[in-house]
C-alpha cells in the first residue's frame, strides 16, 4: 500500500488543527488597545502549539518519507497519533485562559498541555519503531545513519516532554517556558545536530 | 477520470470532520481541575468520533485503491458519503452533552448518532455495490478474493449498526458503549481477519 | 503553469466550506427529541448547501480536467470564484435561522441565499469563458462536444439562478424549494443528458 | 528533499485560513434587511482579506515552482510564514468589528492588520532570499530574469505595508483603503507587469 493517501490526510488533519488555533485568539473589552495587549497569553499559546505541530509535520514528514509503503496496522497507529495532535487545540485553549491566574488552574491547564505532549511524543514512538520493527516498512535504500539518529532522537522525548510536564506540579510558567525552549531548541538545534550525519 | 482529485476532495472533508471534532471540547467552570473530569464524556466522544471517521477513511482508501476510474454518478454517491460522513460532529455533540442526563435525552442523543453512523454504512454500501455492479470501475487486477472479502464484510455493516442504534431505546449507555467495542473491533480485528487473505 | 496546485488549493476550499457547514447545525432547548424535530430547517439548508458545493466540485473538476495548464489570471478568477464559494455558509445560515420566520426575514434570507449561488454561477462562467476564450488552456485533445456541452450547460446557469432568487419577492419557501429542485435536477438528471454525448 | 509535501500542508493551510474568514460573517439583530446592510465592514473584510490570503498563495505556488528541492531549514522559514498567514483571520475580525468605532479602537484595528500583513511580507522575504541565498534551492533552469524580477518585486513589499500600516496613525480608513488598493493592484497589475518579462 502506498503512502500517498496517508500523506494526504495527516497533512490535511495537522494543517487544519494548527489553523484552527487561530479561533481561541479574541479580544473583548474597550479600549481595544488596552485588550489588544492584555491577551499576550493567547498570542504566545498560538505562536507555541503552531510551532509544535509544525514540528510535529517536519518529523512526520521525515519518518513517512523514508517507508517505501505503509500497512494497515501502519494507518492506524497513525490515526492515533493523528488524534493526539487534534487534540492539541483544547489544551492549548486552556493555557491561553489559565496560566495567569496561577495556583491550582493554571497548574492544571499546563498538565493538562503537558499530557497531551507527552502522548503525542509516546504515539510518534509507536509509529516509529512499528516503520522499523517491521522493518519491511523502511525504503531499502534507507540511510541506516540516519534511521539510527531518529532512533536515538526519539527514544528521550517522552520522559523530557514527562519531565517537563511533571514541573508544572511545582511551577506552571516554568514548565510552560520549557516546552517553549523544547520546541525553539530544535527548531534552531536540530539542524545543527543533524546537519553533518545527514541530509535531512 | 480518473480518481485523483476524488481522493483529494475526500481526504480533505473527512480530515476536517474528524478535526473540528475538538471545536466542542471545552471545559468551563472553576476549579479547572474538576471541569477537566467533569467533562469526560467530551473525550469519550472525541475519540469514539475520531476513530469512526478514522476507520471509514481507511476503508474509503481500501475501496478507492481498487477503482482504476471513477465516473460522474460515483463521483456524487461520494458526495452523498461525505455529507453524512461531515455531519458526525453534531450527533457527536449531542452525545457528549447529554450522555450523563440518562432518560429521554440521553437515547435521543444516542438514536442521532446511531442513525448517523447506519446512514453512513447505507451510504458506503451504495458507493461499493455501484462500483463492483457497474463493474467497469474495477482495476483489471483487482483480487477477487479480496473483492469479495470486503463485500461480506461490509453487507452486515448496515445491520449491526442499526441494531445498536435501536439498542438505545432499551439503554443508551450500553448502546453507545457497543458503537464503542464495534470500532475497538475494528482496529484490533478487522488486520487479524484479512490478514491471511489478502495484503490490505 | 501545471494545475496541480490550482486543484489542491481549489479542492481544500471546497471540502472546508462544505465541511464547516455542520457548525451551523446545533439543537438547543429541552427536551432533546422536541429540539431535534424543530431545527429540521438546519438539516435541509446543511443538506442544500452541501449538494451545491459537492456540485461545484463536480463542474469544477470537469472543468479543470479539460485545461493543459492554466495562467495567472486564470488563478485569479479561480480565487475570485472561491471566494464567493466559500461565502455559501454565511447566506446558510441565515436560511436556516429565518426560513420559518415567513415574511421578509425569509425573504431577504432567500435572497442572500440566491444572490449568493447567481455569482457564484456568473464567476463560474467566467472562469470557463476565460479558459475557452484564451483558448490556449484547453488541452489540444478536448472534446470539442463537451466543450460545446458545457458551454451550453453553464450559459443557462446564470439567469435561472437569477429568476429563482428574484422569485423570493414572491415566496420565499417556493424560492428556497427550487433552488433544492435545481440541485437534485442537476444531480440525477446532469448525467443522463451528458451520457450519450461524452464520457463525462 | 522534495517540495511535494510542503505544497500539499501549505495549500492546507491556507486554504483553511481564507474559508474559515467566513465564520467571522454573521447577522444578528432584527429587521434582518437592515442587520444584513449594517454589517457591511464584514463583507469588506472577508474580501480584502480572502484577496490578500489568494494572492499570498499564488505568490507562493509561483516561489515553490522555482524549487528543484527544499531543506529542513526552508521548512521551518516555511512554517513561520504559515503561522503569520493562519494569524489573519484575527486582525480581520478586529477590524470588521471596529473600523466603524472610529477613534483609538479603528486605529488600533487596522494597526494590528498592518503589522500583520507586514510581517507576513517580512517572512515571505525570508523565504525567498533563503532559497535564492542558499541558491541551491533554485531549479537549475529557473529563468533568471524571473528571479531577479521576483527579487525586485519583492523587496519593496515590507516597506510600503508597514508605511501602509502607519498611516494608520493618522486615519484608520485611509489605511485600510490603502491595503485593498494595493491587493487590487497586485492582481490586475502584477500580472501586466511580469508579462513581457516571464511566463508568469
Amino acid at each position: 500500500m502506498p503512502t500517498t493517501r496517508l500523506e494526504t490526510f495527516s497533512d490535511g488533519v495537522l494543517a487544519i488543527a494548527a489553523t484552527l488555533l487561530i479561533l481561541d485568539v479574541h479580544a473583548e473589552g474597550s479600549p481595544l488597545g488596552h485588550a489588544l495587549t492584555e491577551i499576550w497569553p493567547r498570542y504566545v499559546a498560538y505562536a507555541l502549539s503552531f510551532t509544535v505541530i509544525g514540528i510535529i509535520w517536519v518529523n512526520h514528514h521525515t519518518i513517512v518519507g523514508l517507508l517505501s509503503r505503509c500497512d494497515r496496522r501502519f494507518l492506524f497507529v497513525n490515526l492515533f497519533f493523528l488524534m493526539v495532535v487534534a487534540f492539541i487545540p483544547f489544551p492549548t485553549e486552556l493555557v491561553a485562559s489559565h496560566i495567569r491566574d496561577g495556583g491550582a488552574d493554571a497548574r492544571d491547564a499546563v498538565l493538562a498541555y503537558g499530557f497531551t505532549c507527552t502522548l503525542m511524543a509516546v504515539s510518534f514512538n509507536l509509529m516509529w519503531f512499528y516503520a522499523i520493527g517491521r522493518g519491511e516498512l523502511l525504503k531499502a535504500d534507507a540511510d541506516p545513519k540516519l534511521v539510527k539518529g531518529i532512533t536515538r532522537g526519539f527514544i528521550p522525548g517522552v520522559p523530557i516532554y514527562l519531565a517537563a510536564t511533571l514541573l508544572a506540579l511545582v511551577n506552571a510558567a516554568v514548565s510552560l517556558a520549557l516546552f517553549g525552549a523544547l520546541a525553539l531548541f530544535y527548531v534552531f538545534m536540530g539542524s545543527v545536530l543533524v546537519r553533518d550525519e545527514s541530509p535531512v
